[in-house]
């Protein structure tokens, strides 16, 4: 009997995929589940995208161009230059959700073999993309202790060989929330032009940034042309994740003439999801300004609640909807477990992601957790309670 | 200044992508291009899948479960088997095109440095998901002369190292139009399981078969279950190649387990597109009976004006609907160039695929081109008439 590929038995399992089965028992006991685990927002998408699907007028549903519809890219390139990032239609590949991007944006500038340094925690597919492109990943730590704080220039340069060929950064970051600073851009501009690196930026969380900061994009470093990737998609700002409809963005020529080398081996990327993107761009102020000051109320709300409960330690994110918080149990996957399999407050339980899978360090954020705020505030409200309930509870137990 | 990656250079343009300068000189001129160089059909697409999209009720554009929707793997599962192919629902992954599913599949069975045998010519994209994957092409000839039949089985055998992982076919083929025997696929279903390998059949155009020939597909070889792995793909079916939906198959549970961790990294299928794909399943009959009628028409009619041009060749497809031509010229690459630079017929030109990108093997199939016969009857005669011109004045000229 053949055998599946090294490749494929290294390839992670999402850091939630194992709690599946548990949150099943949890249904099948009639138990209500607050899903804290999960990127998908609940926000409505803008109607401008949903009726420009609906008033399309298709008669033959044709492969569009393999960088996107040229209009699309346009419009796309002048929607960055009105948020002041130079990006023209030339440095645009539209792809299959910011997920094809990474892939595209791995396979165009490393080889097996090759190294990418990540401040950890990261993203848990950027795992699955990296290993998928047989390349080996490099975390550097920054802890909840900092903030998430971009660790010292002294720290990445440790970590540099003669394999390592890129620095990917999550900005603003899942799992942490949290933002680089500009200062922090320019240091890690610094590392990459002096050791030739490129700097891949994934920045799909762009729009969502509170108490007024500021957004600074490796798009806007003066002299990182050659270097910077930055890595979008359409899916969380406007809560259209099922579009699965991204972009790479580079001024770097050669990198982009790579990756469409890879766009057009897979064809095109679906053309209703761009239909959708294109008229998306319509979408009011007032849509961001609403979708802000919700998240906003509810980051607010569950940092405020978290810091009720005694023992939990919690970085105020700064952005996107994730927060990683440090629980006083003994092990978060076992709590995580234990909660869908044994708990429930008057029938009503919670579903977290153990932040474990988010560290690329074994051993490291055993007892962290991470919580995505894309819940109603009042359901916010209650899962904390339950969570503050809870810890009681596993503690007790024991 | 950082540089692409080895395996971003080796990766190949698509055959056809040098023509496009040249066809854009052609539209300069105002001559009007019949396109025989795409698999982009004119054929339009079942109501029901575009009426469904119109009609979906969308408040949130989700992410789907990475395998694609519950309910349209069911139905697809029940298709497969109306079609005769034993295939439950757990055996299919949803993919965003037979492309993805086609990486998926070299990802989960082989590594960097792993060959794979693919008859050739053979899709000119399994070249750019084969570098993509790391992974080395083994090419087996099959020639024009014995109709692209399938070679001797002492031709695979030796071919076949400790790094051969897989036999890759397309059934029937793009882009020769090849459709094999039940013979010759329990042929490779015994060299597979004699050597311990996969045999991956790329079965996009399983519909698309001409003179009452039977589709005979990897998944109804006995005993194959653990070696067989189906490639399949709403783009041509149904008309909708910018859905970009299709799967990969397999009754081998490590297979599937491995390719949904590939699944669940990059998220999920485009939602609008499954929709469309769900709803397509229930194109009536009288659709297909149409479109394979006009396929066979349009197929006869090529061939028949084909074998008017004196020194042409070219083998009668039985499937798909692309033929291999062998033209009384010195280089294809060379007379489709000067097809669109330089000719017309009363201010006509058509535009070829050169085949040699169809081969892995160099020097092979240079005075070869493929013709798509995805135009209207009219449209084909016109265009082979041109051809018919073109080749004597462009044999003139030296
Ligand atoms: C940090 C980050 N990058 C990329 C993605 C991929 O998103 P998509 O492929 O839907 O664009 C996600 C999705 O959750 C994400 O959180
Ligand atoms: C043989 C073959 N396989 C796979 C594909 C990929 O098609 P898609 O990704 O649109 O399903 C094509 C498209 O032309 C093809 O000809």
């Amino acid at each position: 009997m053949p055998k599946v590929s090294v490749k494929g038995q290294q390839m992670p399992e999402s850091p939630i995929r194992k709690l599946v089965p548990y949150a099943e028992i949890a249904k099948k006991k009639g138990h209500k589940v607050y899903h804290l685990n999960i990127g998908q927002p609940d926000i409505k998408t803008p109607d401008v995208a949903l009726q420009a699907v609906k008033n399309a007028d298709i008669s033959v549903l044709e492969y569009s161009h393999s960088a996107g519809f040229e209009s699309y890219r346009t419009k796309l390139s002048q929607y960055y230059k009105n948020h002041g990032l130079p990006i023209d239609t030339q440095d645009i590949i539209i792809t299959t959700g910011g997920s094809e991007a990474l892939l595209f944006a791995m396979g165009s500038t490393m080889d097996a073999g090759d190294e990418i340094i990540i401040p950890e925690p990261f993203y848990a597919n950027y795992n699955g993309f990296s290993t998928a492109s047989g390349v080996n990943v490099v975390p550097v730590i920054s802890g909840i202790e900092t903030g998430f704080a971009l660790p010292p220039i002294e720290a990445f340069e440790k970590l540099i060989t003669s394999k390592t060929k890129a620095i990917l950064i999550c900005n603003p970051g899942n799992p942490t929330g949290y933002l680089y600073s500009q200062e922090e851009i320019l240091k890690l501009a610094e590392i990459v032009k002096k050791h030739d690196l490129f700097l891949i930026a994934d920045e799909v969380y762009r729009e969502f940034i509170y108490d007024g900061d500021e957004h600074f994009s490796v798009m806007n470093v003066p002299g990182l042309e050659e270097h910077a990737i930055m890595i979008d998609s359409v899916s969380k700002r406007y809560s259209m994740c099922g579009a699965r409809i991204g972009c790479i963005v580079s001024k770097n020529a050669a990198v982009m003439a790579t990756a469409m080398k890879f766009a057009q081996a897979r064809l095109s990327p679906p053309t209703y999801a761009q239909i959708a993107s294109e008229a998306a761009l319509e979408t009011p102020q007032s849509y961001f300004d609403d979708v802000i000051s919700e998240y906003k109320d509810r980051r607010d709300t569950l940092i405020t609640e978290l810091n009720k409960i005694d023992g939990v330690k919690v970085a105020t994110p700064k952005g996107a909807f994730y927060c990683i918080a440090k629980l006083p149990i003994d092990n978060a996957d076992k709590f995580a477990q234990w909660l869908l399999e044994s708990y429930d407050l008057n029938g009503e339980t919670v579903m977290v992601a153990p932040a474990a899978g988010f560290y690329s360090t074994p051993n490291v954020g055993l007892d962290e957790v991470r919580i995505a705020y894309v819940l109603k505030k009042e359901d916010l409200i209650k899962s904390v309670q339950i969570l503050k309930e809870a810890i009681a509870v596993y503690n007790n137990k024991k």
